[in-house]
Protein backbone atom coordinates (compact mmCIF):
# COMPACT_ATOMS: atom_id res chain seq x y z
CA UNK A 1 0.00 0.00 0.00
CA UNK A 2 1.57 3.55 -1.17
CA UNK A 3 2.38 5.47 1.98
CA UNK A 4 -0.84 8.23 2.63
CA UNK A 5 0.59 11.70 3.43
CA UNK A 6 -1.58 15.10 3.60
CA UNK A 7 0.91 18.51 4.42
CA UNK A 8 -0.80 20.60 7.29
CA UNK A 9 0.23 24.01 6.30
CA UNK A 10 0.45 26.38 9.72
CA UNK A 11 -1.38 29.15 9.33
CA UNK A 12 -1.63 30.74 12.90
CA UNK A 13 1.41 32.98 12.82
CA UNK A 14 -0.47 34.98 10.19
CA UNK A 15 -3.97 34.42 9.89
CA UNK A 16 -3.82 33.11 13.22
CA UNK A 17 -2.42 35.76 15.06
CA UNK A 18 -4.13 38.44 12.70
CA UNK A 19 -7.70 37.83 14.27
CA UNK A 20 -6.57 38.51 17.33
CA UNK A 21 -6.30 41.99 19.37
CA UNK A 22 -3.58 40.74 21.61
CA UNK A 23 -0.54 41.51 19.41
CA UNK A 24 2.22 39.28 20.06
CA UNK A 25 6.09 40.68 20.15
CA UNK A 26 8.24 39.86 17.21
CA UNK A 27 10.09 37.00 19.97
CA UNK A 28 6.76 35.67 20.57
CA UNK A 29 6.03 34.98 17.23
CA UNK A 30 9.51 33.36 16.18
CA UNK A 31 9.12 31.32 19.39
CA UNK A 32 5.43 29.93 18.44
CA UNK A 33 7.02 29.49 14.13
CA UNK A 34 10.32 27.75 16.23
CA UNK A 35 7.93 25.84 18.25
CA UNK A 36 5.41 24.41 15.50
CA UNK A 37 8.61 23.71 13.12
CA UNK A 38 10.17 21.63 15.62
CA UNK A 39 6.75 19.84 16.23
CA UNK A 40 7.17 18.68 12.13
CA UNK A 41 5.81 21.86 10.42
CA UNK A 42 7.46 22.13 7.09
CA UNK A 43 5.25 25.51 5.58
CA UNK A 44 4.44 27.98 7.98
CA UNK A 45 2.63 31.12 6.97
CA UNK A 46 4.38 33.59 8.85
CA UNK A 47 3.80 36.95 8.53
CA UNK A 48 1.52 39.67 5.96
CA UNK A 49 3.24 42.42 4.04
CA UNK A 50 0.19 44.94 4.46
CA UNK A 51 -0.49 48.22 5.73
CA UNK A 52 0.82 48.24 9.21
CA UNK A 53 -1.70 50.92 10.04
CA UNK A 54 -4.39 48.46 9.19
CA UNK A 55 -3.17 45.38 10.90
CA UNK A 56 -0.87 46.34 13.91
CA UNK A 57 -0.32 42.20 14.22
CA UNK A 58 1.99 42.41 11.17
CA UNK A 59 3.67 45.17 11.47
CA UNK A 60 6.73 43.47 12.43
CA UNK A 61 6.90 41.18 9.32
CA UNK A 62 10.37 41.56 8.24
CA UNK A 63 11.57 41.65 11.69
CA UNK A 64 9.77 38.23 12.25
CA UNK A 65 11.34 37.03 8.92
CA UNK A 66 14.83 37.94 9.39
CA UNK A 67 14.91 35.96 12.88
CA UNK A 68 13.65 32.89 11.72
CA UNK A 69 16.49 30.45 11.42
CA UNK A 70 16.95 29.55 7.21
CA UNK A 71 16.52 25.68 6.92
CA UNK A 72 16.58 24.43 3.37
CA UNK A 73 13.60 21.77 4.71
CA UNK A 74 11.50 25.01 6.28
CA UNK A 75 9.56 27.25 3.79
CA UNK A 76 7.85 30.58 5.12
CA UNK A 77 5.34 32.11 3.55
CA UNK A 78 4.35 35.56 3.57
CA UNK A 79 0.81 36.95 2.56
CA UNK A 80 1.22 39.55 0.00
CA UNK A 81 -1.71 41.49 -1.59
CA UNK A 82 -0.94 44.43 -3.56
CA UNK A 83 2.80 45.90 -4.94
CA UNK A 84 3.75 47.24 -2.48
CA UNK A 85 3.73 44.42 -0.28
CA UNK A 86 4.90 41.98 -2.74
CA UNK A 87 8.33 44.55 -2.58
CA UNK A 88 8.86 44.21 0.95
CA UNK A 89 8.09 40.29 0.68
CA UNK A 90 11.18 40.35 -1.95
CA UNK A 91 13.69 42.48 -0.11
CA UNK A 92 12.65 40.57 2.94
CA UNK A 93 14.29 36.83 1.09
CA UNK A 94 10.41 35.19 1.00
CA UNK A 95 10.89 32.46 -0.69
CA UNK A 96 7.10 31.68 -1.05
CA UNK A 97 4.10 33.91 -1.59
CA UNK A 98 0.78 33.18 -1.02
CA UNK A 99 -1.96 36.13 -2.52
CA UNK A 100 -5.62 36.22 -1.81
CA UNK A 101 -7.70 36.78 -4.59
CA UNK A 102 -11.37 36.66 -3.67
CA UNK A 103 -14.64 34.80 -5.42
CA UNK A 104 -17.15 37.44 -4.83
CA UNK A 105 -17.24 41.26 -5.75
CA UNK A 106 -19.26 42.54 -2.32
CA UNK A 107 -16.47 40.39 -0.12
CA UNK A 108 -13.70 41.69 -2.14
CA UNK A 109 -14.83 45.26 -1.53
CA UNK A 110 -15.64 45.06 2.04
CA UNK A 111 -12.11 43.15 2.62
CA UNK A 112 -9.60 44.36 0.20
CA UNK A 113 -11.46 47.17 -1.86
CA UNK A 114 -11.34 45.52 -5.09
CA UNK A 115 -13.80 43.50 -7.39
CA UNK A 116 -12.84 39.64 -7.63
CA UNK A 117 -11.33 40.69 -11.20
CA UNK A 118 -9.04 43.18 -9.59
CA UNK A 119 -7.74 40.87 -6.88
CA UNK A 120 -7.00 38.35 -9.66
CA UNK A 121 -5.47 40.90 -11.74
CA UNK A 122 -3.44 41.92 -8.85
CA UNK A 123 -1.80 38.04 -8.42
CA UNK A 124 -1.30 38.31 -12.12
CA UNK A 125 1.29 41.28 -11.73
CA UNK A 126 2.59 39.65 -8.69
CA UNK A 127 3.26 36.44 -9.75
CA UNK A 128 5.15 37.31 -12.77
CA UNK A 129 7.22 39.67 -10.68
CA UNK A 130 7.33 36.73 -8.32
CA UNK A 131 8.43 33.87 -10.74
CA UNK A 132 11.39 36.57 -12.23
CA UNK A 133 12.57 36.80 -8.74
CA UNK A 134 12.57 33.00 -7.91
CA UNK A 135 9.70 33.25 -5.45
CA UNK A 136 6.90 30.94 -5.66
CA UNK A 137 3.29 32.69 -6.18
CA UNK A 138 0.43 30.51 -4.57
CA UNK A 139 -3.12 31.87 -4.30
CA UNK A 140 -5.67 31.45 -2.22
CA UNK A 141 -9.38 32.00 -3.46
CA UNK A 142 -11.49 33.12 -1.05
CA UNK A 143 -15.14 32.86 -0.44
CA UNK A 144 -14.47 29.68 -2.67
CA UNK A 145 -17.34 28.21 -0.94
CA UNK A 146 -19.74 30.86 -0.26
CA UNK A 147 -19.89 34.42 1.01
CA UNK A 148 -21.70 36.47 3.91
CA UNK A 149 -23.00 38.76 1.50
CA UNK A 150 -24.08 37.57 -1.73
CA UNK A 151 -24.53 33.79 -0.52
CA UNK A 152 -23.71 30.97 -2.81
CA UNK A 153 -20.60 31.12 -5.25
CA UNK A 154 -20.64 29.05 -8.36
CA UNK A 155 -18.47 26.51 -8.84
CA UNK A 156 -17.68 27.94 -12.11
CA UNK A 157 -16.59 31.25 -10.85
CA UNK A 158 -13.71 29.57 -8.86
CA UNK A 159 -12.81 27.18 -11.73
CA UNK A 160 -12.33 30.55 -13.55
CA UNK A 161 -10.54 32.45 -11.16
CA UNK A 162 -8.22 28.96 -10.69
CA UNK A 163 -7.56 28.98 -14.67
CA UNK A 164 -5.98 32.25 -14.69
CA UNK A 165 -3.80 31.58 -11.44
CA UNK A 166 -2.43 28.63 -13.34
CA UNK A 167 -1.95 30.50 -16.61
CA UNK A 168 -0.32 33.56 -14.76
CA UNK A 169 2.31 30.94 -12.91
CA UNK A 170 0.80 29.80 -9.67
CA UNK A 171 2.43 27.28 -8.26
CA UNK A 172 -0.30 26.47 -5.95
CA UNK A 173 -3.94 27.24 -5.88
CA UNK A 174 -5.91 27.33 -2.37
CA UNK A 175 -9.95 26.81 -2.15
CA UNK A 176 -10.69 29.22 1.41
CA UNK A 177 -13.83 28.72 2.96
CA UNK A 178 -13.73 31.99 4.45
CA UNK A 179 -16.92 31.87 6.13
CA UNK A 180 -17.36 28.21 7.05
CA UNK A 181 -20.25 27.55 5.25
CA UNK A 182 -19.27 24.46 3.21
CA UNK A 183 -20.10 20.84 3.70
CA UNK A 184 -18.24 17.76 2.73
CA UNK A 185 -20.48 17.23 -1.17
CA UNK A 186 -19.30 20.97 -1.44
CA UNK A 187 -15.52 19.99 -0.93
CA UNK A 188 -15.66 17.44 -3.27
CA UNK A 189 -17.41 18.54 -5.93
CA UNK A 190 -14.98 21.60 -5.92
CA UNK A 191 -11.96 20.19 -5.44
CA UNK A 192 -12.40 17.92 -8.53
CA UNK A 193 -13.80 21.30 -10.63
CA UNK A 194 -10.56 22.99 -9.72
CA UNK A 195 -8.40 20.13 -9.72
CA UNK A 196 -9.20 19.82 -13.32
CA UNK A 197 -8.00 22.68 -14.52
CA UNK A 198 -4.49 22.63 -12.87
CA UNK A 199 -1.93 21.71 -14.64
CA UNK A 200 0.60 18.82 -13.52
CA UNK A 201 3.07 19.84 -10.78
CA UNK A 202 0.46 22.69 -9.46
CA UNK A 203 -0.64 22.05 -6.06
CA UNK A 204 -3.93 22.14 -4.57
CA UNK A 205 -4.05 23.06 -1.09
CA UNK A 206 -7.94 24.08 1.01
CA UNK A 207 -8.34 26.25 3.87
CA UNK A 208 -11.52 25.77 6.17
CA UNK A 209 -12.75 27.46 8.83
CA UNK A 210 -15.12 25.80 11.60
CA UNK A 211 -17.65 28.36 12.15
CA UNK A 212 -20.73 25.72 11.98
CA UNK A 213 -18.78 23.01 13.16
CA UNK A 214 -17.61 20.80 9.73
CA UNK A 215 -14.58 22.07 8.94
CA UNK A 216 -13.04 19.12 10.32
CA UNK A 217 -15.37 16.81 8.11
CA UNK A 218 -14.32 19.08 5.36
CA UNK A 219 -11.06 18.77 5.67
CA UNK A 220 -11.31 14.98 5.70
CA UNK A 221 -13.17 15.36 2.44
CA UNK A 222 -10.65 17.25 1.00
CA UNK A 223 -8.05 14.55 1.44
CA UNK A 224 -10.50 12.07 0.00
CA UNK A 225 -10.97 14.29 -3.27
CA UNK A 226 -6.89 14.17 -3.55
CA UNK A 227 -5.92 17.90 -2.36
CA UNK A 228 -1.99 17.78 -1.31
CA UNK A 229 -2.02 20.59 1.36
CA UNK A 230 -4.94 21.38 4.06
CA UNK A 231 -4.24 25.04 6.11
CA UNK A 232 -4.51 24.33 9.68
CA UNK A 233 -3.81 27.03 12.76
CA UNK A 234 -2.34 25.85 16.56
CA UNK A 235 -5.31 25.98 18.39
CA UNK A 236 -7.89 27.04 16.10
CA UNK A 237 -7.14 30.31 16.33
CA UNK A 238 -7.28 33.16 14.17
CA UNK A 239 -10.39 33.24 11.12
CA UNK A 240 -11.03 35.93 9.09
CA UNK A 241 -11.84 39.35 11.01
CA UNK A 242 -13.84 40.84 8.10
CA UNK A 243 -15.97 37.64 7.92
CA UNK A 244 -18.70 37.86 10.46
CA UNK A 245 -19.18 35.94 13.32
CA UNK A 246 -16.24 33.73 12.12
CA UNK A 247 -14.94 31.58 14.73
CA UNK A 248 -11.57 29.89 13.36
CA UNK A 249 -9.46 28.43 11.45
CA UNK A 250 -9.42 24.24 11.85
CA UNK A 251 -7.03 23.27 14.66
CA UNK A 252 -3.53 21.81 13.83
CA UNK A 253 -3.56 19.52 15.99
CA UNK A 254 -7.31 18.09 16.01
CA UNK A 255 -6.44 18.05 12.18
CA UNK A 256 -3.31 15.84 12.92
CA UNK A 257 -4.81 13.93 15.14
CA UNK A 258 -7.36 13.25 12.83
CA UNK A 259 -4.98 12.28 10.04
CA UNK A 260 -2.39 10.27 12.46
CA UNK A 261 -4.83 7.86 13.54
CA UNK A 262 -6.21 7.17 10.14
CA UNK A 263 -2.96 6.18 9.24
CA UNK A 264 -2.23 9.60 7.27
CA UNK A 265 1.21 11.06 7.70
CA UNK A 266 1.64 14.37 8.79
CA UNK A 267 4.94 14.65 10.10
CA UNK A 268 3.42 16.28 12.86
CA UNK A 269 3.99 15.31 16.03
CA UNK A 270 1.09 15.79 18.20
CA UNK A 271 2.46 15.56 22.07
CA UNK A 272 4.61 18.39 21.26
CA UNK A 273 1.77 20.14 18.85
CA UNK A 274 -0.33 19.35 22.07
CA UNK A 275 2.56 21.47 24.59
CA UNK A 276 2.79 24.54 22.69
CA UNK A 277 -1.15 24.78 23.44
CA UNK A 278 -1.06 26.34 26.92
CA UNK A 279 1.29 28.08 25.87
CA UNK A 280 -0.16 30.16 23.00
CA UNK A 281 -3.10 30.50 25.22
CA UNK A 282 -0.99 31.90 28.18
CA UNK A 283 0.39 34.22 25.12
CA UNK A 284 -2.88 35.42 24.33
CA UNK A 285 -4.72 35.45 27.38
CA UNK A 286 -7.81 33.61 26.08
CA UNK A 287 -8.60 29.76 25.49
CA UNK A 288 -8.58 28.72 22.23
CA UNK A 289 -11.30 26.20 20.62
CA UNK A 290 -9.13 22.89 19.61
CA UNK A 291 -10.01 20.35 21.66
CA UNK A 292 -7.15 17.80 21.60
CA UNK A 293 -5.39 19.48 24.08
CA UNK A 294 -8.33 19.34 26.37
CA UNK A 295 -9.09 15.22 25.67
CA UNK A 296 -4.98 14.32 25.35
CA UNK A 297 -4.17 11.84 22.98
CA UNK A 298 -5.57 8.35 22.70
CA UNK A 299 -4.69 5.52 23.17
CA UNK B 1 -31.76 9.66 -7.91
CA UNK B 2 -32.73 8.24 -5.35
CA UNK B 3 -33.63 10.50 -1.98
CA UNK B 4 -31.42 10.74 0.56
CA UNK B 5 -31.87 10.44 3.70
CA UNK B 6 -30.50 9.86 7.30
CA UNK B 7 -32.01 10.10 10.64
CA UNK B 8 -31.22 11.75 13.53
CA UNK B 9 -31.93 10.35 16.65
CA UNK B 10 -32.36 13.15 19.30
CA UNK B 11 -30.54 12.06 22.84
CA UNK B 12 -30.52 15.58 24.42
CA UNK B 13 -33.87 14.89 26.55
CA UNK B 14 -31.38 11.89 28.65
CA UNK B 15 -28.02 11.58 27.39
CA UNK B 16 -27.59 15.29 26.96
CA UNK B 17 -29.34 16.09 30.64
CA UNK B 18 -27.80 13.51 32.29
CA UNK B 19 -24.59 15.09 32.67
CA UNK B 20 -25.88 18.40 33.31
CA UNK B 21 -25.42 19.22 36.86
CA UNK B 22 -28.82 21.31 36.56
CA UNK B 23 -31.89 19.09 37.37
CA UNK B 24 -34.84 20.29 34.84
CA UNK B 25 -38.14 20.21 36.06
CA UNK B 26 -40.56 17.72 34.65
CA UNK B 27 -42.66 20.27 32.89
CA UNK B 28 -39.08 21.55 31.46
CA UNK B 29 -37.75 18.33 30.49
CA UNK B 30 -41.14 18.01 28.14
CA UNK B 31 -41.10 21.32 26.69
CA UNK B 32 -37.72 19.97 25.40
CA UNK B 33 -38.56 17.29 23.85
CA UNK B 34 -42.01 19.15 22.55
CA UNK B 35 -39.52 21.54 20.60
CA UNK B 36 -37.35 18.84 19.36
CA UNK B 37 -40.67 17.47 17.95
CA UNK B 38 -41.77 20.20 16.41
CA UNK B 39 -38.50 20.99 14.84
CA UNK B 40 -39.17 17.07 12.90
CA UNK B 41 -37.57 14.94 15.39
CA UNK B 42 -38.88 11.45 14.84
CA UNK B 43 -37.40 9.20 17.16
CA UNK B 44 -36.24 11.18 20.64
CA UNK B 45 -34.19 9.24 23.80
CA UNK B 46 -36.83 10.70 26.21
CA UNK B 47 -35.73 9.26 30.10
CA UNK B 48 -33.72 6.68 31.54
CA UNK B 49 -35.38 4.12 33.97
CA UNK B 50 -31.70 3.83 36.44
CA UNK B 51 -31.55 4.27 40.05
CA UNK B 52 -32.93 7.55 40.93
CA UNK B 53 -29.97 7.64 43.40
CA UNK B 54 -27.74 7.51 41.00
CA UNK B 55 -29.03 9.75 38.55
CA UNK B 56 -31.70 12.16 39.88
CA UNK B 57 -32.24 13.86 36.37
CA UNK B 58 -34.03 11.15 35.39
CA UNK B 59 -35.36 10.50 38.39
CA UNK B 60 -38.71 11.32 36.81
CA UNK B 61 -39.07 9.26 33.98
CA UNK B 62 -42.49 7.80 34.38
CA UNK B 63 -43.81 11.41 34.49
CA UNK B 64 -41.69 12.63 31.50
CA UNK B 65 -43.21 9.73 29.46
CA UNK B 66 -46.97 9.72 31.10
CA UNK B 67 -46.97 14.10 30.10
CA UNK B 68 -45.81 13.75 26.51
CA UNK B 69 -48.51 13.45 23.51
CA UNK B 70 -48.37 9.89 22.22
CA UNK B 71 -48.38 10.29 18.21
CA UNK B 72 -47.98 7.09 15.85
CA UNK B 73 -44.93 9.08 13.93
CA UNK B 74 -42.87 9.91 16.69
CA UNK B 75 -41.28 7.10 18.91
CA UNK B 76 -40.21 7.93 22.59
CA UNK B 77 -36.57 5.81 23.86
CA UNK B 78 -36.04 4.43 27.40
CA UNK B 79 -32.61 3.67 28.42
CA UNK B 80 -32.93 0.88 30.56
CA UNK B 81 -29.85 -0.84 32.44
CA UNK B 82 -31.27 -4.32 34.42
CA UNK B 83 -34.62 -6.16 34.55
CA UNK B 84 -36.08 -3.89 37.19
CA UNK B 85 -35.62 -0.95 35.06
CA UNK B 86 -37.03 -2.72 32.09
CA UNK B 87 -40.70 -4.00 34.17
CA UNK B 88 -40.88 -0.19 35.37
CA UNK B 89 -40.30 0.90 31.38
CA UNK B 90 -42.63 -1.42 30.36
CA UNK B 91 -45.46 -0.58 33.12
CA UNK B 92 -44.88 3.10 31.62
CA UNK B 93 -45.88 2.03 28.20
CA UNK B 94 -42.84 2.67 26.38
CA UNK B 95 -42.25 1.18 22.95
CA UNK B 96 -38.97 1.19 22.37
CA UNK B 97 -36.31 0.46 25.10
CA UNK B 98 -32.53 1.04 24.56
CA UNK B 99 -29.87 -1.04 26.35
CA UNK B 100 -25.88 -0.22 26.92
CA UNK B 101 -23.75 -3.11 26.92
CA UNK B 102 -19.98 -2.45 27.05
CA UNK B 103 -17.68 -3.61 24.90
CA UNK B 104 -14.03 -3.53 27.52
CA UNK B 105 -14.39 -4.99 30.82
CA UNK B 106 -12.95 -2.08 33.17
CA UNK B 107 -15.05 0.62 31.73
CA UNK B 108 -17.92 -1.91 32.32
CA UNK B 109 -17.12 -2.50 35.83
CA UNK B 110 -16.11 0.92 35.99
CA UNK B 111 -19.14 2.56 34.93
CA UNK B 112 -22.05 -0.47 35.07
CA UNK B 113 -20.50 -2.64 37.92
CA UNK B 114 -20.47 -5.38 35.06
CA UNK B 115 -18.20 -7.36 32.89
CA UNK B 116 -18.77 -6.73 28.81
CA UNK B 117 -20.13 -9.99 29.12
CA UNK B 118 -22.70 -9.04 31.79
CA UNK B 119 -23.67 -6.44 30.22
CA UNK B 120 -24.34 -7.95 27.00
CA UNK B 121 -26.15 -10.72 28.97
CA UNK B 122 -28.46 -8.94 30.58
CA UNK B 123 -29.51 -7.09 26.99
CA UNK B 124 -30.23 -11.01 26.01
CA UNK B 125 -32.65 -11.35 28.96
CA UNK B 126 -34.06 -7.93 28.58
CA UNK B 127 -34.79 -8.15 24.93
CA UNK B 128 -36.60 -11.75 25.30
CA UNK B 129 -39.03 -9.54 27.78
CA UNK B 130 -39.08 -6.91 25.41
CA UNK B 131 -39.86 -9.10 22.53
CA UNK B 132 -42.90 -10.67 24.43
CA UNK B 133 -44.37 -7.33 25.68
CA UNK B 134 -44.11 -5.98 21.81
CA UNK B 135 -41.68 -3.34 22.63
CA UNK B 136 -38.31 -2.80 20.66
CA UNK B 137 -35.18 -3.93 22.00
CA UNK B 138 -32.27 -1.68 21.02
CA UNK B 139 -28.76 -2.43 22.06
CA UNK B 140 -26.16 0.52 22.27
CA UNK B 141 -22.56 -1.15 22.57
CA UNK B 142 -20.33 1.69 24.18
CA UNK B 143 -16.54 1.77 23.73
CA UNK B 144 -17.23 0.46 20.79
CA UNK B 145 -14.44 2.12 19.32
CA UNK B 146 -11.72 3.09 22.60
CA UNK B 147 -11.36 2.38 25.84
CA UNK B 148 -10.17 5.03 28.67
CA UNK B 149 -8.74 1.96 30.72
CA UNK B 150 -7.73 -0.40 28.25
CA UNK B 151 -7.06 1.37 24.94
CA UNK B 152 -8.09 0.17 21.75
CA UNK B 153 -10.81 -1.92 21.20
CA UNK B 154 -10.73 -5.21 18.80
CA UNK B 155 -13.06 -4.90 15.55
CA UNK B 156 -13.68 -8.44 16.41
CA UNK B 157 -15.21 -7.61 20.15
CA UNK B 158 -17.55 -5.46 18.30
CA UNK B 159 -18.88 -7.56 16.11
CA UNK B 160 -19.28 -10.58 18.45
CA UNK B 161 -21.21 -8.05 20.85
CA UNK B 162 -23.58 -7.18 17.83
CA UNK B 163 -24.02 -11.03 16.87
CA UNK B 164 -25.07 -11.95 19.91
CA UNK B 165 -27.42 -8.90 20.06
CA UNK B 166 -28.83 -10.04 16.80
CA UNK B 167 -29.51 -13.09 17.99
CA UNK B 168 -31.51 -12.45 21.26
CA UNK B 169 -33.85 -10.21 18.59
CA UNK B 170 -32.30 -6.41 18.33
CA UNK B 171 -34.58 -4.62 15.75
CA UNK B 172 -31.64 -1.84 15.70
CA UNK B 173 -27.60 -2.06 17.02
CA UNK B 174 -25.91 1.10 17.50
CA UNK B 175 -21.69 1.56 17.75
CA UNK B 176 -20.69 4.04 20.40
CA UNK B 177 -17.71 6.39 20.10
CA UNK B 178 -18.00 6.92 23.90
CA UNK B 179 -14.75 8.72 24.43
CA UNK B 180 -14.78 10.49 21.36
CA UNK B 181 -11.58 9.17 20.15
CA UNK B 182 -12.65 7.45 16.71
CA UNK B 183 -11.80 8.70 13.08
CA UNK B 184 -13.71 8.24 9.87
CA UNK B 185 -11.70 5.22 8.95
CA UNK B 186 -12.67 3.80 12.13
CA UNK B 187 -15.83 4.48 11.85
CA UNK B 188 -16.11 3.11 8.06
CA UNK B 189 -14.65 -0.16 8.98
CA UNK B 190 -16.64 -1.23 12.04
CA UNK B 191 -20.20 -0.12 9.97
CA UNK B 192 -18.90 -2.66 7.67
CA UNK B 193 -17.98 -5.09 10.30
CA UNK B 194 -21.01 -4.56 12.08
CA UNK B 195 -23.31 -4.56 8.97
CA UNK B 196 -21.69 -7.93 7.73
CA UNK B 197 -23.90 -9.82 11.06
CA UNK B 198 -26.89 -7.85 11.19
CA UNK B 199 -29.77 -9.81 9.77
CA UNK B 200 -32.15 -8.10 7.12
CA UNK B 201 -34.36 -5.48 8.82
CA UNK B 202 -31.76 -4.83 11.87
CA UNK B 203 -31.25 -0.95 12.40
CA UNK B 204 -27.33 0.25 12.53
CA UNK B 205 -26.97 3.44 14.40
CA UNK B 206 -23.93 5.41 15.20
CA UNK B 207 -23.21 7.42 17.98
CA UNK B 208 -20.46 10.04 18.37
CA UNK B 209 -18.79 12.04 20.74
CA UNK B 210 -16.94 15.11 19.82
CA UNK B 211 -14.10 15.36 22.75
CA UNK B 212 -11.51 15.02 20.08
CA UNK B 213 -13.36 17.21 17.32
CA UNK B 214 -13.63 14.59 14.75
CA UNK B 215 -17.10 13.76 15.84
CA UNK B 216 -18.70 15.46 12.58
CA UNK B 217 -16.47 13.83 10.70
CA UNK B 218 -17.24 10.74 11.70
CA UNK B 219 -21.27 11.56 11.33
CA UNK B 220 -20.36 12.57 7.79
CA UNK B 221 -18.61 8.68 7.72
CA UNK B 222 -20.67 7.04 9.03
CA UNK B 223 -23.54 8.18 6.56
CA UNK B 224 -21.47 7.38 3.75
CA UNK B 225 -20.75 4.10 4.92
CA UNK B 226 -24.53 3.57 5.39
CA UNK B 227 -25.47 3.94 8.37
CA UNK B 228 -29.62 4.33 8.69
CA UNK B 229 -29.40 6.50 12.11
CA UNK B 230 -27.21 8.58 13.91
CA UNK B 231 -27.34 9.84 18.08
CA UNK B 232 -27.16 13.69 18.28
CA UNK B 233 -28.21 16.04 20.81
CA UNK B 234 -29.42 19.66 20.58
CA UNK B 235 -27.02 22.31 21.64
CA UNK B 236 -24.18 19.12 21.79
CA UNK B 237 -25.45 18.65 25.57
CA UNK B 238 -24.15 16.22 27.81
CA UNK B 239 -21.59 13.48 27.37
CA UNK B 240 -20.68 10.87 29.53
CA UNK B 241 -20.10 11.44 32.63
CA UNK B 242 -18.08 8.35 33.75
CA UNK B 243 -15.75 9.27 30.16
CA UNK B 244 -12.94 11.54 31.30
CA UNK B 245 -13.02 14.85 29.38
CA UNK B 246 -15.67 14.12 27.74
CA UNK B 247 -17.18 17.25 26.00
CA UNK B 248 -20.29 15.78 24.53
CA UNK B 249 -22.34 14.37 22.09
CA UNK B 250 -22.65 15.99 18.46
CA UNK B 251 -24.88 19.15 17.96
CA UNK B 252 -28.04 17.82 16.36
CA UNK B 253 -28.58 21.19 14.52
CA UNK B 254 -24.75 21.43 13.40
CA UNK B 255 -25.20 17.64 12.00
CA UNK B 256 -28.46 18.30 11.10
CA UNK B 257 -26.48 21.87 8.77
CA UNK B 258 -24.22 19.44 7.46
CA UNK B 259 -26.39 16.55 6.19
CA UNK B 260 -29.48 18.78 4.87
CA UNK B 261 -26.70 21.10 2.88
CA UNK B 262 -25.14 17.72 1.55
CA UNK B 263 -28.82 17.64 0.16
CA UNK B 264 -29.68 14.56 2.83
CA UNK B 265 -32.98 14.69 4.33
CA UNK B 266 -32.96 14.52 7.77
CA UNK B 267 -36.81 15.68 7.98
CA UNK B 268 -35.39 18.10 10.82
CA UNK B 269 -36.05 22.57 10.45
CA UNK B 270 -32.69 24.22 11.40
CA UNK B 271 -34.45 27.16 12.46
CA UNK B 272 -36.49 25.69 14.91
CA UNK B 273 -34.06 23.66 16.13
CA UNK B 274 -31.52 26.71 16.21
CA UNK B 275 -34.37 28.64 17.89
CA UNK B 276 -34.11 26.27 20.99
CA UNK B 277 -30.39 26.58 21.23
CA UNK B 278 -30.82 29.85 23.69
CA UNK B 279 -33.63 27.99 25.64
CA UNK B 280 -32.11 24.99 26.20
CA UNK B 281 -29.24 27.45 27.41
CA UNK B 282 -31.37 29.50 29.62
CA UNK B 283 -32.62 25.95 31.25
CA UNK B 284 -28.75 25.36 31.87
CA UNK B 285 -27.77 28.44 32.89
CA UNK B 286 -24.57 27.50 30.25
CA UNK B 287 -23.60 28.01 27.09
CA UNK B 288 -23.45 24.76 24.79
CA UNK B 289 -20.95 23.49 22.56
CA UNK B 290 -23.00 23.66 19.48
CA UNK B 291 -21.63 26.38 16.83
CA UNK B 292 -24.69 26.71 14.11
CA UNK B 293 -27.02 28.44 16.64
CA UNK B 294 -23.97 31.09 17.01
CA UNK B 295 -22.96 31.59 13.17
CA UNK B 296 -26.36 31.27 11.81
CA UNK B 297 -27.82 29.54 9.10
CA UNK B 298 -26.65 29.82 5.44
CA UNK B 299 -27.27 30.89 2.44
Amino acid sequence: MPERTVQLVEVSPRDGLQAESVVLSTAAKVELIERIVAAGARRVEVCSFVNPARVPQMADAEAVLAALPQRDDVTYIGLVLNRRGFDRAAAAGIREINVVAVATDTFGQRNQGATSDETVATFEAIAGLAIAAGIAPTLTISTAFGCPYEGAVRVDRVVDIAKRAVAAGATEVAIADTIGVAVPTDVTERVAAVRSVLEPGVGLRAHFHNTRNTGIANAYAAYEAGVEAIDASLGGIGGCPFAPNATGNVPTEDVAYLFERMGVDTGLDLAKLIETVPWIEAQLGSRVPGLLAKAGLFP
